[in-house]
């Protein structure tokens, strides 16, 4: 398990499709800042502080699972509760709960890696063993 | 079973993250972009006509699970192949597979449902079972 | 003049691009959510609110002029300090200044106007009269 | 003057928000793809492999100039003419139009630089002035 932080975001109507709506994508990527956030409000540094002093250039997805239960709309405020739920050696599962108020609007669980450039191909991006001191710092 | 179509996208570089890679959310962009044209080309109107003639709103998301193989770079030519898996009475299973050339990046299965908007409350949307007609042309 | 509302933005990684720095799309992004907070702010109610109760389906743009004068990144906090510089019969202009701390990081003028969509081609938008209600709320 | 260079888009559900018509972002992001289109056009590589062996890390926005004439939607397809109207010393003047067949919807002239990272301070980027051979590529 891990500590837990909360992202806020306020909708807004550039973020709602012709229905009105939140469209999906913008969960996506709210759920992705509510990722960096989490580790920020952990301790751990940004990841261009964290590339220039370990090599380590960003933490993609390998994988999501998202549930919609209800629809979020212009002006909703809206609460993300995020923590990770498991450890392995080269991946962490995180969750996502995304709340307005006491309701759930949607839930995801992630897996992630932890990933630096290698040297011969500094393009491409290798998965590394989840370091134990950003671990230590997010539990 | 269904038809199935495929959606050409073009990674440029303000698609790209600080890795120099596609981030994930335009790859449910880009899903939800296939999905529509997967309709179009199988014949059924944009939601916008949907909607005028038969108050046919859309069709959100109700859950997604992705798996991500193969990160997409500034250049990458794309092909999205879109199908739909299965056809319950409300909901419908799409599969998405997004290639680069003959390699597989990420693949989706997608749960989403037709929806109009009740005339009590127009702000609101609610499912409908899948029209037999629209599910005769995808098939 | 007007009222001035300012709206805040927490920089998060995936608002960068591969030179780390933010897309200049995501500033029009901001800048149109700064625009809907003004109103809100001042009283005026939402969009959804406003078309259900009179009509008025949004404010588009007609023109915009930003001025881009140092880079944003990852972690950084905005400040979108937003105004009305002048209001003439159909449209109005909009100011946005996107601040870090003290420095001035763009600067946008925005023509906008309030529209509805007109009963014979609901598909279509059409400028009103800024509404004098409205007008006054802001100023 | 230079060669022009045409990108097109075909606009999704996704791109419009609640009044059904494309968010003005979406032609921010639309005309940063037809920049980087064009340089490719006229055989200039893209920044990935212009950073490697040039260290050009990209063209950021100085300023931009928008008008909208007529809205966008969903289904539409657009063609963006793009070429550069100007060459200065460090900036040169992009303009783009935006046509949905033989009509005009929106018009930007855009002032770009070409930009390194210093290396005494790799985050932050510096103007150079414009590269001979690019400016030759481009005419």
């Amino acid at each position: 398990m891990s500590k837990t932080a909360v992202y806020q975001v306020e909708v807004t109507f550039g973020d709602c499709d012709p229905t009105g709506l939140v469209m999906a994508h913008n969960f996506s990527r709210w759920m992705d800042a509510a990722s960096h956030n989490f580790f920020i409000q952990c301790g751990v540094p940004a990841f261009r502080e964290l590339e220039r002093t370990r090599g380590i250039a960003g933490h993609p997805l390998l994988g999501i699972h998202t549930k919609y239960f209800q629809p979020a709309t212009d002006g909703d405020h809206l609460d993300i509760h995020t923590n990770i739920i498991e450890w392995r050696e080269k991946v962490f599962i995180h969750k996502h709960v995304v709340m307005r108020g006491g309701e759930v609007l949607c839930e995801s669980t992630e897996t992630r890696a932890f990933v630096i450039r290698p040297l011969e191909s500094p393009d491409r991006i290798k998965a590394i063993p989840v370091p134990e001191d950003i671990k230590a710092l997010c539990s």
